[in-house]
């Protein structure tokens, strides 16, 4: 695979920065508001499964992650919620917002030695202002040639991408953290996958056994991993 | 103008399709949830602080939307507001969201006389998501070689989204109901742009005096106009 790609294309929330931790922290502070009637466990699935049917109406994001909260708080409580902790749901929503950008270890080390021979893009999915303010705050986006911010990251979705790209699909390299929405598809379309698994990966994102057994498709444990098999 | 310009850029909501009448109706139906409590006027007053306050936090859109709603009923109320009126908040939201797309009068016919002659774009602000689904439900997306998605329609995205089409901006033409998102920052930046004024704009686009006076600029009073001026 290595001789053909030239392109590389990173998945950004928890590939580039932290991300699905800050959620996880949210989710937490979420349930003790409700603590009093429901268990954090069975509060979260309830959660999941509200954010879950909302995906279509609302897409990704940290709105539609405060939406579903409430939505959330007002059907467990048989709309008996204290309107105060209507007003802790936006807080936390906009602490989420509002957190800083952390990158993950060896991110810009990698970025930098790959762009000389690679053109490099980001292709990422969720809110629209979220992850341009994001990017804006990483200081990374001088590495990139093109950022696009997807409203879903399925087969169609990088078929367009891909032809706006105006390159070969067998030139085309994903790498991300998630198998269902970064490797799957990917691959799928005939194009290279790298895999670097995340420690905290949300339930919707989860993938059990991707069976993937092309040449096209590779796991490593960091990013820095690719420099290794690139040799930039 | 007209012999210089090679692609012309549609703004979406108010322009292609009605948008503006439905938020007005669902601000009505807000007010009249809290009308036990203030007036219709200064309910109004208060929503639209609210949003522009959250813009630089949320972006456009009915998401962005929703949420200020909830802002401003827990504020005007001092969170006592009943629950199942936030429950009504986001059933609001939820239908703004569904609205089907009712295409503006002559949209259709100027799209398909100038694609011809002319290489047409969209360029919308707003949420991702919900500016997909519209062009996807408008049955517009065939004329248009790129769909353009912004945070924002200030002079720096017309500059990028020009960088990226590749054009001078001499070829640029920009088609819009908004004096503030859609003419201003592009006859800044030296293109040209057609003002169809909109019966409804939101207090947030409005522009008291433009005073543009460079022969960049038109307005017309409908789209239909176009083609008089352009005779494709």
């Amino acid at each position: 695979m290595k001789d053909k790609i030239k392109l590389i294309c990173f998945d950004a929330d928890d590939t580039l920065w932290v991300n699905e931790p800050y959620y996880r922290e949210a989710e937490k502070k979420f349930c003790a508001l409700l603590c009093d009637i429901i268990s954090e466990n069975d509060c979260n699935d309830e959660l999941l499964k509200i954010e879950i049917g909302n995906i279509g109406q609302y897409g990704y994001g940290a709105k539609s992650f405060m939406l579903s909260m409430v939505e959330t708080a007002l059907k467990l409580t048989g709309n008996k919620i204290d309107p105060v902790k209507i007003g802790k749901i936006l807080e936390l929503g906009n602490e989420l917002i509002n957190k800083p950008v952390e990158l993950l270890d060896g991110v810009e080390e990698v970025l930098k030695k790959l762009q000389n021979n690679y053109r490099l893009i980001v292709a990422t999915k969720g809110d629209l202002l979220d992850q341009e303010r994001k990017l804006g705050n990483s200081g990374l986006e001088k590495y990139f040639h093109h950022i696009e911010i997807m409203s879903e990251k399925k087969v169609e979705n990088y078929k367009k991408l891909i032809a706006h790209l105006d390159i070969p699909v067998e030139q085309f390299l994903m790498v991300g953290n998630s198998l269902k929405s970064d490797i799957l598809p990917v691959i799928e379309l005939g194009g290279s996958a790298i895999h670097i698994p995340c420690e905290t990966t949300w339930a919707h994102e989860h993938v059990e056994n991707h069976g993937i057994t092309t040449e096209r498709f590779l796991e490593v444990n960091s990013i820095r991993d690719i420099l290794g098999f690139f040799k930039p």
